[in-house]
């Protein structure tokens, strides 16, 4: 097992109704103005934002800031960043999905930057986000674990760019998770968050084999679980089902399942160029690319493939067998949650895309991934390709 | 699934050679006067005293506190209270198992309390620990994942009392967890280590089917990972062994298993009062008392006996047959791992005991217990008895 260490610092407020102990959360934390930030504006169709303008009362001064999208764009952000310093807002409740949670982190890091926050996106050299003004979550969408992690995604529409940023600092300090949100979903949004929950654990799972025996077995419980309850895309209002997806959701994300083993990632490195070339769901890229990725490193894989395929599919065979129907139940399992699994599924022009993306990533110094650093820019241009 | 709410800052810092880190650990704790705390001196033997001394230099002061025991002593820790206030220490560090922390815990909880500790062990009202002085361990024992939770067990033997305690200002700032400990062990600890540990998730996973999907497969994998790697025992210096017994032992207590879900801990409640009496190490408390809690439980506990005989045993047949079968195989996984499961294996004066540990109950005004409160005592003495 490799050396590891872990910390998570959020305090997970689960369960119905639980919106209720929002003004003793926002007095542990001694805030006082606070920023509620949001999506499109769905919390005022579901009743959500009323909930919190009334939970919260007179005790506490609100400003309100609405409008941030999918894939967090780096404008709109900013625009919250000004107003978070203009009014002095000292915490922010980010009331979404992982996006308005991932948009936070940055708010929340950016308010007290002294320079331009996109360079710390952008990692030039010696700029950091330092303090960052505390944040709570009250989640409306199970799907990316931002509610209980300390990393984010931010997008800058105009140079096709989706950056990563993190640190201990940008842990919510606390998160409530009202598995009652599900019945006001999607179902779209429900199949894209089961399967970000999915792949964010076969990225960290369906790598080599391991010595963390432990780890090992509990992402496979999130994986078995998340099949037991896909149905809840049909059945949004059923608490057994939403509950266990809220948990999974989280579970796969909240930094357990990378300890002491190695990591893949290469999926959603891939995946997010397509978001950022054709807006195409992050999901739904994750959707794309895996099959077709866990084909093109089969071989390096194959140990874990059969793992998985006889842990969590009881698939039995040879190892060859099992380890391809593993990679076609996967699939298989997308398929039937509704989320179609090639480019030509939701773009005409992807002509190209492949060596673009290819190109995208040699530019930026980047010319390896996986978990044995042997995926090479040729590589994902056939992965890409196969991926058409 | 029940309404949860779920905090853990504790960081964890896993692996070999983690002692380097200590200094760093301590900076961020802003430490300058540290108590080590200890047990029996083994730490003096296995070097790591001297690996702490050398890690720590000379950029903290230090006072040292040993001979913390097995069951740590109500007398024996308010010594070190009153050396930590003496010398003004504002850290401490807990160098050893289980004991050595719950000890710490009391400690540090002790030090700032204005009235009499034993008070606010007895519950008695309006008597809380307040402030505790922050405190980090250094695990030598895998066992009760005291190192990563805010609980812990204190002693008083002239009354025959052992007490709980706990509270999120008892979570440790760090614990470091280095598997190399566990090569420095002796059988009857690792056998213990081990039985501690699975004990520990059954008492939050074998009580009723609950809607909590995850959590039972999160404890299903704790259960199959420890008896994969029971032979630890015999093979103490095996990396891959002894890093996944740590990593269960934490899990199993960290506070992620109870989420959600009824759980049972009348096992250690009954077995408390065994080693009150007797002096018989907890995990062989846990031994005795579990199998003959599910015979008299039979009914009650059916349905999740064949879920965890058939997911974590692989058993087949009837329910009945399958529900006896996995109480028969938890018990031959304590004898192979060289633990006796009888009272008269390890005291010939028990004759009474099954009176005298109901009385106790009720005096403390303990009527009921278990996960649907249905244990009474009369239900108690049935058990004791059967233990015989």
């Amino acid at each position: 097992m490799e050396n590891f260490e872990f910390r998570n610092p959020t305090k997970i407020v689960f369960g119905k109704d639980q919106l209720e102990k929002l003004p003793e959360l926002l007095q542990e934390q001694n805030a006082s103005k606070i920023m509620i930030a949001f999506g499109g504006g769905s919390i005022k169709r579901t009743g959500l934002y009323d909930g919190i303008i009334k939970a919260i009362g007179d005790s506490f001064e609100v400003v309100e800031f609405g409008g941030i999208e999918p894939n967090p764009e780096y404008r709109t952000l900013m625009k919250a960043v000004e107003l978070a310093r203009r009014e002095d807002v000292d915490f922010v409740i980010a009331a979404g999905g992982g996006s308005v949670i991932d948009g936070v982190k940055f708010i929340s890091g950016a308010i007290k930057y002294q320079g331009d926050p996109w360079d710390v996106m952008e990692k030039k050299e010696g700029c950091e986000f330092g303090e960052a003004v505390p944040f709570g979550t009250i989640l409306t969408l199970p799907a990316t674990g931002s509610e209980v992690n300390s990393g984010a995604v931010v997008s800058r529409k105009e140079i096709h760019a989706k950056r990563v940023m993190g640190g201990p600092q940008f842990f919510p300090k606390f998160s409530i998770c009202d598995p009652g949100v599900v019945a006001t979903l999607p179902k779209r949004q429900l199949a894209n968050g089961i399967i970000d929950a999915y792949v964010h654990t076969l990225e960290q799972y369906l790598t080599l084999p391991t010595d963390n025996l432990l780890q090992e077995r509990e992402a496979e419980a999130i994986l078995s679980t998340l099949i037991e309850v896909s149905d809840v895309v049909n059945d949004p209002a059923n608490y057994k089902l939403a509950s266990n997806f809220m948990l999974c959701a989280s579970h796969a994300l909240n930094g357990n399942l990378r300890c002491g083993v190695p990591t893949d990632w290469a999926t959603h490195m891939i995946g997010h160029e397509l978001t950022a070339h054709f807006g195409i769901d992050h999901a739904q890229t994750l959707a794309i690319i895996c099959p077709r990725l866990y084909e093109h490193e089969f071989d390096k894989k194959k140990a874990k493939l059969v793992q998985y395929g006889q842990r969590v599919f009881g698939l039995t065979g040879s190892d060859d067998e099992i380890a391809a129907s593993a990679i076609k139940r996967t699939e298989e399992f997308f398929h039937h949650l509704g989320v179609k699994t090639r480019i030509s599924d939701y773009t005409e022009s992807y002509e190209g895309i492949d060596q673009k993306i290819m190109e995208t990533f040699i530019e930026r110094g980047w010319t390896e991934m996986g978990e044995t650093k042997s995926i090479f820019p040729e590589d994902v241009q056939e992965i890409v390709q196969a991926s058409y």
